[in-house]
């Protein structure tokens, strides 16, 4: 049967970053090349990084997206790699409009080309806002072997470009994703996969990209899997990784050309005849499951880290409270660039506690980052004074020192500020715009409260506990008045983040609520909440939406203007 | 031949207010019925407020929006009106999904509904998210009349459903509308309406939303064209009004039902006969149109009135620096909310001029608003002498000195914070984050710094002449430092605001630039500005997204991380 050694290049690409990505597959086909790889597989879209939004519109980026190809394929051949077929993701724009596409690139030339199909617009996804959908089908002889290509979500839908694949048989499908990390996701994976594996009636090679992106993170979890449903390969998540995996595969026929359920098909020759049979590498491992928390904490540090890197930065800044936020803050942070490049600031007012200051204390002796103490009150004092504040007003001026402070510190280090705030904070609104709000980054932003915990429990089970045991356990407070804990302003957090899972992640509505068990006078008390807190967010700053996303979930709340659930 | 007297709705509706929309549609649909018409229009989705984003996508409130529809129905008929045909626009959702609907309400009963067919997915709207598109025609039989509906985006496409209705033979087309402000819109929208109908063979009665919603505006501009390009009626733009018309036309043969261009129709009678000859009213005026300053004016005061009121405030909060920006954004809030609901402060810091505080205090003097002035030198001084900031950072802290000064005096007095950048500032990043950005809308985010002058002569040439002439003559500086002015930093407004023009919103490249005959030296210095201002706003705040929108022009600025147009 016809043999044929395939490398998933699992690459982690930069949006715009035309020269730098071409770099990356340059590197990493010539790895596959030293391998004795035939095919190398990159990410959907790995030329351009994903998602590139509206510079997708922008010709002058396409124009340079494809500059950018036919330049790599030269620059592959040239550095001896010529023979192996590099299937590359970019942008492409034709008389219809920009497209999201892949090409197979071999001997310096384009060999093959392929149209996305399906273009999600959902969740984080406005596909159908950049691109135009493919109609047809490139199938490639490679070495006795047709291959059929598809890109992400085409493989998300039963029926679609794969089954005209499957009917028109093809040996072998390759896939390119840019598919965002959401909690649990791999579960969905594996099965869908399979089921289009067995569609498809041939091996599926699956390639994600992998790294931070804005506010999207990428988990790899690149794969093979057999007609059968075996899974032949799977790639560790969360870092780039090269797996080269020999396959030998029935076929050798012809695939149909023409109009296949409805789509155009083309054939094109590379190699018409198989290699002479050769001695098959040791399969790859098959990489384990992270367990949930490992998984979370994982993409947290990822997403920190190349944001920091990609937006140029070495360093990054946060205030400590000794509270359990910015201390899970600081261990991510610690984690991602390293305890020398973290810059810890404790920023008491006239209202902190002791173990505030001894426990944001304990922790920079715990992971040895760079620790100062920068008391607000003479700053507080001056404002309070002069425009005469009060209650909230005087509690938000202390937020707001500590916001300018550490912009300062950020101006004229150059770090990059990270605020501490978690989800289930920023969905009932108890942070303080301008204040605790400020920082370039929110490593917490969508993580409720409850997981904070269960993330800072489970780090300090691993080597070396950078969390102080006092900042888990002690109730929380924002420590902006004398006594105040957050059960004054707030339902129990392990209540509240119930409530706001059904609310705002689930779509539930009042009445769902109510049928779920939850309290007619809790339901009120957090809708109301989170009314409030979508409209101060709308009221401030201008010009910009504050959208959530649970690791890829980009959504607004549900309450706009005058519509309240349940009134 | 039938006649009809038909009433346009242009109304401001509230996204998500279905009880006050509701009341809105009962109180014009009665002046309406009063007026002696048979038929009332009301504006694209006027019952749910438009855009409702992803609101759309939760069942719950798509349940509401359908209640609420039936529920005013009924309400009609209650107040006496249920003779009249009131055409209102809603969010459904059926078995496919949430729907761009609108209903015939008629004798306490829905009697014919049509769904959006073309879903817009560019600029501002992004409906194929939102929507799923109508196949089929709804046609109505009023007082022999047959009446054919289509929505907003439908008569923006040739061929499309109004072609449909004019084969199927069609006596009339309404057209419910929420179509925003962008400048020289109205220029477009008469022809346009004159081509559909033509294409219809029947008069068109184009309903346009009016009000200002989140950062969009909508002008009304509603109007009716005869089947042969005759305008009959314009309403007047930026406020809302009601029109009422008689139509005497040929016709009153049935409408071909069935299948039609692709397009399934069903043809619904109301009446089956005309109305009795009657005496027409006297036709109304056709509005003037506005000039081009004047609807500039109009647009920006209309925004800011609204956002403001939408957003529960009264009172509006402002620094006056003595410079354009501030004068003019002080002169656009006295004639939004009134000169007794503005407070304006003058804030000045050891590097501020003797001339800012005058022209500021004599704004004040013209415009009749509350003044009064906040020295920041303290508040400075604590943060530079403690954290040891200089430079920039130093410049920096005294931005946001002020924005904490602004935001103290609104949580503590309950004003809305206008930031009065322009959007040549913020196009070039010359504006400190957290600090003169600070504010809940921001009136001149759309306005390019030479079209602010410009608005400030016109403004002043009007009855009372609100801006001090030193503010629109001085040279523009940031007092920073000391000396400082803009044109140390940038070029020249006049250049820069036309680069910058075709570059974000042209979309041009940079060798489209260099091909316009602009300075390769001024293309990358203007170039790497933005590149550097779009970093930085990636960087802050967290989890949003800045974009920029020239009255409903929602763009991404072009450049993402590492690519740089003519690099």
């Amino acid at each position: 049967m016809p043999q044929l050694r395939i490398a998933m290049a699992q690459v982690n690409a930069t949006v715009g970053d035309l020269d730098g990505n071409a770099r990356v597959v340059l590197e990493r086909t010539r790895e596959a090349h030293e391998a004795g790889a035939h095919v190398v597989v990159f990410p959907e879209m790995v030329l351009t990084g994903y998602p590139v939004e509206d510079l997708a519109l922008r010709e002058s980026f396409a124009a340079g997206s494809t500059r950018a190809l036919d330049a790599l394929a030269a620059r592959l051949t040239e550095a001896g790699c010529g023979d192996v077929a590099a299937v590359v993701g970019y942008l492409d724009r034709d008389g219809v409009g920009p497209r999201n596409a892949v090409a197979v690139l071999h001997g310096g030339a384009v060999v093959a080309t392929q149209f996305k199909h399906h273009l999600p617009n959902y969740g984080v996804f406005d596909e159908r806002r950049y691109f135009w959908p493919g109609q047809s089908l490139d199938v490639l002889r490679v070495h006795g072997l047709e291959v059929g290509m598809v890109v992400c979500e085409d493989i998300w839908q039963e029926g679609g470009p794969v089954s005209a694949l499957g009917a028109a048989g093809v040996d072998l499908v390759v896939v390119p994703n840019s598919s965002p990390y959401e909690q649990d996701k791999d579960d969905l994976r594996l099965p869908l996969v399979r089921r289009r594996a067995e569609e498809a009636g041939a091996p599926l090679v699956y390639v994600n990209m992998v790294g931070g992106q804005d506010d999207l993170v990428f988990d790899g979890d690149s794969m093979v899997v057999a007609a059968d449903g075996t899974l032949l390969a799977r790639a560790p998540r969360f870092v780039e990784h090269l797996t080269v995996l020999d396959l030998d595969l029935p076929g050798g026929a012809a695939t149909t050309a023409g109009e296949v359920d409805g789509f155009q098909l083309t054939r094109r020759v590379l190699h018409q005849e198989p290699l002479p049979a050769y001695e098959p590498a040791p399969p790859p491992p098959v990489a384990e499951p992270l367990d949930e928390l490992a998984e979370v904490w994982a993409a947290l540090v990822l997403g920190l880290r190349d944001y920091t890197a990609k937006n140029g930065f070495r360093t990054v800044v946060l205030g400590l409270s000794g509270g359990i936020d910015s201390a899970v803050c600081a261990a991510l942070a610690v984690d991602a660039v390293g305890a020398e490049n973290v810059h810890g600031v404790s920023m008491p007012s006239v209202y902190s506690s002791d173990h505030s200051r001894s426990d944001a204390h304990a922790l920079a002796e715990r992971t040895g980052l760079h620790y100062q103490v920068q008391p607000i009150a003479d700053m507080v004092a001056v404002f309070t004074g002069q425009l005469g504040l009060t209650g909230l007003a005087e509690e938000n001026v202390q937020a707001r020192c500590r916001g300018v402070t550490l912009m300062g510190l950020s101006n004229q280090h150059g770090h990059l500020v990270l605020a501490t705030g978690n989800k289930t904070e920023l969905a009932v609104g108890y942070s303080t715009i301008y204040g605790d709000a400020v920082g370039g980054f929110a490593p917490l932003k969508d993580v409720p409260k409850t997981l904070v915990w269960e993330l800072a429990r489970w780090r300090n089970r691993q080597d070396d506990e950078p969390i102080p045991a006092n900042s888990i356990d002690k109730p929380p407070s924002a420590e902006l008045r004398p006594g105040q804990v957050d059960t004054d302003s707030l339902p129990d957090y392990a209540v509240l983040d119930r409530v706001l899972d059904d609310y705002v992640e689930g779509d539930r509505g009042y009445d769902d609520l109510l049928a779920a068990g939850f309290a007619p006078e809790l339901v009120d008390r957090v809708l109301r909440m989170v009314d409030r807190a979508e409209y101060k967010r709308r009221q401030y700053p201008p010009g910009t939406k504050i959208t959530f996303r649970a690791f890829g979930r980009d959504r607004r709340l549900p309450i706009t203007n005058a519509w309240r659930e349940g009134t």
